[in-house]
């Protein structure tokens, strides 16, 4: 066993008891709901993620490309939901997944969409996506486009229509139980609403899923749902922690860093991670101003070293100021610390894969799947 | 030939002309300042396009990861500054690379890296790092540290000082010609001063490097200086067309999208580019607040759709407001969009590849080397 040390920084760590962990409080969460959990891979990207948040099993998954979709294929899944509004130009891509034999669920919320896949001929299932209040993507579930696309699917020989699909992103701006469970519960009356105006225009809606992180922890009933979705949980991040929905000791993920300087007049100390090892998302912000780019933490123990953030990043440096000259002696050049990373999703896709640890050592690597 | 049109979106477009436009301004403008020039290859991070930026030839190269220096050690380059200052555990990688045959320079800028270089044994060419004004990393060049750093290499066997080398990051700070050039002045000063310091004690100084695009066009000249860096200037990007340093038809880099969704009600169209495909960097907003995470622009001449810019983005969405509803007319779901980019370094990084482009045809593809 590696230990964590020895490892050339920037890289990813990922705690795998903290990670456990995440995966049950979301499992027991959709338990005690009575809603099938159906992990989206967004985050992770990984199939060793994914064998354990499945819990081994084959349950549906989530993904935001296909080239997800196509390697979770790969490694054994078979429903999957492809939760972005498709681009027509994908539709051969997605009918090949099918080909192989996965039971695959897209997902659009036009007339010009719905049309593009009722002429290409394949047996596509359909998911439309609803608007419950984060004004993204999606049709309002009382808008009449809403019958007109199910309407343009049910024309066409070869496609499905399954249910509809929304997605309370809006839970982002909000940081307390009482918003959270707010939201949850528009989310939810959105989905319900939606599938029902369907149900009564005799259409099949045999799927309504809904989920978020924060909306799949603080929602206070699940019902007239048959899933929820739900991704950064896997790993949390500082953006989580700073809205209240997980504790910072629940941060499964960290980049490894060095410091590879001290600017003693500038009164800080540089770490060899930048804007590329742990993105330019300053979500956490909004709630946490203080955490930049990354909460500094010691190696060994992943705790916070106090008052210690990366608030600034070039391409390869991460800028920490110092409270005081007694952080240049505790953290010498070359020493090493552990990031607590702003936005997990967005951070984890710089690298090509996770160095899992448990206490101070490398247990595994797991793989990640990038780009499109 | 592909017609760009047929391309699998998100994907990156270079545009072949526009980047041989921009290698021959930066080179003729070394040229005007008589000094050499060492192309900053933290932002192409390919092979092809260092062919096309040294010119055939084996010219020194700047790198920002020991990742890059191997990657174009096998394609050939020799003469390679690391400019990023090295962590001690990263000098085994670096000494590697020497003993592959090539002339590799590192960067430090305390005792302790310099303790660490000299304890290694290998013969490492240092150079140290000088604060010029951006405060990142670096020594002042007045400050004892400089020739404390210097006597330290010198009393080491193996490793050898060659110079000094600054940046001037704070050149992102401003947006007009003479701020632009007060900066590239107190670089090159910098630089100067810190040489002739430790020449009158004594040491070599036979590289002095200064170098950011901006500083390196606008400089007004570069007397006692050896070599400029400067990388993002191949592509350009909004970040430097918002501060003045090149026009919007200079820039190479853009991203291919297309339109997924239109969300009438809340006014905006939806791209299949988000955070991943763009990068959440949005440092030119800082003089050009509208442009957000991109600026939209037609697919066939790459030019700007007015009012419309990528406004907001989640992992895979981009959000582009449209001022009215004829926009939903003119770009339809599944048509595509040009995206420059609003800081290309960050950008490139999300993709594996370079489609390069002549008008409206893919003419090749081009891998980048990313990561650690």
């Amino acid at each position: 066993m590696v230990p964590i040390l020895d490892l050339a920084t920037p890289c990813l760590l990922l705690d795998r008891h903290r990670l456990d962990a995440n995966l049950r409080r979301m499992a027991d969460r959709a338990a005690a709901l009575g809603v099938n959990l159906r992990p989206h891979l967004k985050t992770a990207k990984s199939a060793d993620v994914a064998a354990r948040v499945t819990h081994g099993n084959r349950l549906g998954i989530t993904v935001s490309t296909l080239r997800e979709a196509d390697y979770f294929a790969d490694h054994g899944a078979r429903d999957i939901v492809y939760a972005v509004g498709i681009a027509p130009a994908r539709l051969e891509q997605a009918a090949a997944l099918m080909a192989r034999g996965v039971d695959l669920k897209i997902l659009l919320d036009t007339v010009t969409a719905a049309e593009a896949v009722a002429a290409h001929g394949a047996p596509f299932q359909v998911l439309i996506e609803i608007d419950c209040g984060d004004h993204r993507g999606g049709v309002s579930p009382d808008s009449p486009l809403l019958l007109e696309i199910a309407e343009t699917i049910r024309r066409a020989a070869a496609p499905s229509l399954r249910g509809v699909l929304t997605h309370a992103g809006h839970s982002y701006r909000v940081a307390t139980a009482e918003a959270l469970a707010t939201i949850a519960e528009e989310e939810r009356v959105a989905a319900v609403r939606a599938a029902s105006r369907l149900r009564e225009a005799g259409f099949t809606t045999d799927i309504i899923s809904v989920g978020s992180t924060p909306t799949a922890l603080f929602a206070a009933n699940a019902t007239g749902l048959t899933e929820l979705r739900a991704g950064v949980y896997v790993f949390f991040d500082l953006d989580q922690q700073s809205r209240g929905v997980c504790r910072r000791e629940e941060i499964a993920l960290t980049v490894l860093a060095t410091v590879i300087g001290h600017n003693v007049d500038a009164g800080k100390l540089l770490l060899d991670a930048g804007g590329l090892a742990l993105s330019k998302d300053t979500g956490a912000t909004a709630f946490r101003p203080e955490v930049g780019y990354g909460e500094v933490c010691d190696v060994s123990g992943c705790q916070p070293l106090p008052g210690l953030f990366v608030t600034a990043v070039s391409q390869e440096h991460g800028h920490v100021p110092v409270p005081d000259a007694a952080a240049f002696d505790a953290l010498p050049v070359g020493s090493k610390v552990r990031l607590l990373p702003n936005h997990a999703c967005m951070t984890a896709a710089a690298y090509e894969e996770y160095f899992v640890v448990e206490d101070d050592a490398v247990v595994d690597r797991w793989p990640r799947v990038n780009g499109w």
